[in-house]
C-alpha cells in the first residue's frame, strides 16, 4: 500500500517551490525505505524546476543529494537494515542487463530513472528528495560510513561523484598529476578537495580573484589562476595533466585547452546549454581532448564515499530550513553560497 | 658546401606552382642526403600554398611525404647507409630535450621543425619533397621496407601516420573494436586498411552514397553509412568505439557522437580553419571525447611503415609528372582523386 508523503514541489516553470502532499509506494521486495533528513540543493534542480532544459513535468519534487535513515526494508534487501544511514543520489534504477548496467554504469544505462523528473518502472513519476520519505531500490542507495557528518556528506552523492568519477577515468587522480579546477562552486569545491585527497596537485581556475584566499586556505588548492589576466594565463601554458571544468555558463575553451599539457584532457562536468565552440588547431597540435562525464555508477558512488570519510573529504555547507529554498535558489543563481546549501529536511519539514 | 637543388614552388598566394632553383645544406654529420623519387601531395600543401592557414611564406615548395634513395651520409649517421630505402614525412627536425621528445612525441615539440614553411636550426628555410634532393637529420628519416612499393608507400609518412598514431592511441586499433571512418579521402581511404589490418571491423561514413562500393569491395570496410540518411544513422546508433574523423570541412559533430558507444571517441584528424560546435550534454551522457592527433613520433612512423610492409597496407595512388602538379591541386580540391596523388619525381623532375 502506498504511503503518504509530503516535500516542497515547483508546480510550473516559475520554479517556485510550495509544500506538496504525494504517495510513495510501499516498500518492495528490494526496497530500502528511509525517513529523509538532509538534502542538498544541486544546480539541476534550478534548471529542472524552471524548465530550462526544456523536458520538466509538474509537479517536480527536485532533490538527489539525499541522505536519511532507513526505516523499513523489503523482505529480499541483502544490503542495509532498519537504522542505517543510506545516501541516494541521481538515480534510482536502470535495465540492469545493458553493457552499460554489467558494466556498473548504471549512470550511462539509456533506460536509467532519474531520482526525479522520471518515470519508475511502475509507471509512477519519480519524486526527489526535498520530502520526507524516500522509497528506493537498495541497488541505487549507498551506505553512509559513520566518520562522516550527514548534512555535509549529502552533496558528495552527486557533486562529489561527479568529480570523482572523472578524476578516475581520466587518470588525473593520482600523485604527480597536476590538475585544474575552473569555477569554484558546488563542483568546483569538491574536485579540489578530492583531487587534493588523491595526492595531486591542484591549481583553481576562476574569473574571481576574490575567491583565491578560501580557495588556497580553506580548500586547499596549490595555486588559483585568474582567468580573466592573460599575464597569469600566459605563464601557465601547457602546465596542467587536466582540468575538470564545472561551469555551465558558455565559456571560451581555447585558454583552458593552452592550459593543457600535451596530450592532456578537459574534462567537462557542467552542462553548457548551447554548444560551445571548439576549434580543432588546439587538439591536433598536442594531442588534447575534450571529454565528458555524468556521476557515477553505483559501485563507484560507493567507493567515492568511502573515500570521502576515509580522507576527510565533505562539502562545504550552509543548512537551511526548508521554508527558505526558494530564497536559496535565488541567491544560488547569483553564485552566493559557499558552496552548497542543503536543507534540513529532518528538522523543517513537517506534515501540517 | 651547399648544394644546388631544383623543385616546384608557389610564390604568393594563388598557389601556382613552377619550377625554382634554391639550395639545400651540405650533408651534415648527422644527415642523410638523398634522391627524391616519388611525393605524395597532402591537402595540406594546397593549405598552405594558399595561404589559408595565414602563415604561409614564400617561395614555398611544398611536399611532406617523400621518399627516395641514399646518395651520401654524413660521417655520424648510423642508421642508414648509400642506397638505402629512405623516407621523410612532415617533419625534419625538433629539440631533443624537452619532455615530449624524451617521449618519441617530437610531432608534440613546441619546437619542432615542419618539413617546409619551417626555419630551420641554422636559420635557413625548409623546403619540401616537390624537389629534386633532400638533405635530412637521420633522426627525422625512416627506412622503407623493401616489400612496399615506393610510390604507395609515399603517402603512408603523413597520411598513414596521421591515422595509425590514433587508432593505437585510442584504443581502437585492435580486434572487437568498432571503427568508423568519416570522409573517404587522402587520409580516410589508409584509416580503413589501418583498422582492418589491426583487426577492427570498420565503417565508413560518408555523404556520398557512389563511394559505398569501393569503399567495401577495393578497400575491405566492412559497412558503408549514408551520414545524410536520417534512417542509416539512425540504425547505427552506439554501436561504434570510436570514429577518425577526417573531414576538413565544418561539419556537425552532433551525428558522429551519437554514432559512438558510452566511452566512445570521436578523434579528428582533419583540420577545420573555423571552430566545430560542440554541444556538451553529448558528451557527458555517454561519457565520449572529442580528441585530436597530428602525425606521429619518428619511432612510431617507423613502426607504421614497417607494420604496413608487414600487412599489404599502402596508398591507392595516381602517379602524376611534376608539370601536372597544378591540376592535380585543381583536382584535388574538388575530391577528384582515389585517393592520393604521388609526383613520380624521380622521372619527371629534370633541370633544365
Amino acid at each position: 500500500m502506498a504511503r503518504n508523503a509530503i516535500g516542497w514541489a515547483a508546480h510550473d516553470q516559475s520554479g517556485i517551490l510550495s509544500p506538496f502532499k504525494f504517495s510513495r509506494r510501499a516498500t518492495g521486495e528490494q526496497d530500502v525505505t528511509f525517513k529523509v533528513l538532509y538534502c542538498g540543493i544541486c544546480h539541476s534542480d534550478l534548471h529542472y524546476v524552471k524548465n530550462e532544459w526544456g523536458h520538466s513535468t509538474y509537479p517536480a519534487v527536485p532533490g538527489h543529494e539525499i541522505v536519511g535513515i532507513v526505516t523499513e526494508v523489503g523482505s529480499k534487501v541483502q544490503n542495509f537494515k532498519v537504522g542505517d544511514k543510506v545516501g541516494v543520489g541521481c538515480m534510482v534504477g536502470s535495465c540492469h542487463s545493458c553493457s552499460n548496467c554489467s558494466a556498473n554504469l548504471q549512470n550511462y544505462c539509456p533506460k536509467m530513472i532519474l531520482t526525479y523528473g522520471s518515470t519508475y518502472h511502475d509507471g509512477t513519476p519519480t519524486y526527489g528528495g526535498y520530502s520526507d520519505v524516500m522509497v528506493v531500490d537498495e541497488h541505487f542507495a549507498v551506505r553512509i560510513p559513520e566518520s562522516i557528518p550527514l548534512d555535509s556528506a549529502a552533496p558528495l552523492l552527486c557533486a562529489g561523484i561527479t568529480v570523482y568519477s572523472p578524476l578516475k577515468y581520466y587518470g588525473l587522480g593520482k600523485p604527480g598529476m597536476h590538475v585544474g579546477v575552473n569555477g569554484l562552486g558546488g563542483l568546483g569545491h569538491v574536485a579540489v578537495k578530492f583531487a587534493k585527497a588523491f595526492g595531486a596537485k591542484v591549481t583553481v581556475i576562476s574569473t574571481s580573484p576574490n575567491k583565491k584566499d578560501e580557495a588556497i586556505s580553506r580548500l586547499g588548492a596549490d595555486s588559483f589562476l585568474v582567468s580573466r589576466d592573460p599575464d597569469q594565463m600566459q605563464a601557465a601554458i601547457s602546465t596542467m595533466d587536466g582540468i575538470i571544468d564545472t561551469v555551465s555558463a558558455f565559456h571560451p575553451l581555447v585558454p583552458l585547452l593552452s592550459l593543457l599539457k600535451s596530450s592532456g584532457t578537459l574534462v567537462m562536468v557542467g552542462a553548457p546549454e548551447k554548444p560551445l565552440e571548439l576549434p580543432i588547431f588546439p587538439l591536433l597540435m598536442g594531442r588534447k581532448m575534450v571529454g565528458g562525464s555524468c556521476i557515477g555508477g553505483m559501485k563507484e558512488t560507493q567507493e567515492m564515499i568511502d573515500f570521502a570519510a576515509k580522507h576527510g573529504v565533505k562539502a562545504e555547507i550552509e543548512v537551511i530550513p526548508i521554508d527558505y529554498v526558494n530564497n536559496a535558489m535565488d541567491r544560488m543563481l547569483k553564485s552566493d553560497v559557499r558552496y552548497r546549501f542543503v536543507i534540513d529536511i529532518g528538522n523543517t519539514l513537517k506534515a501540517d
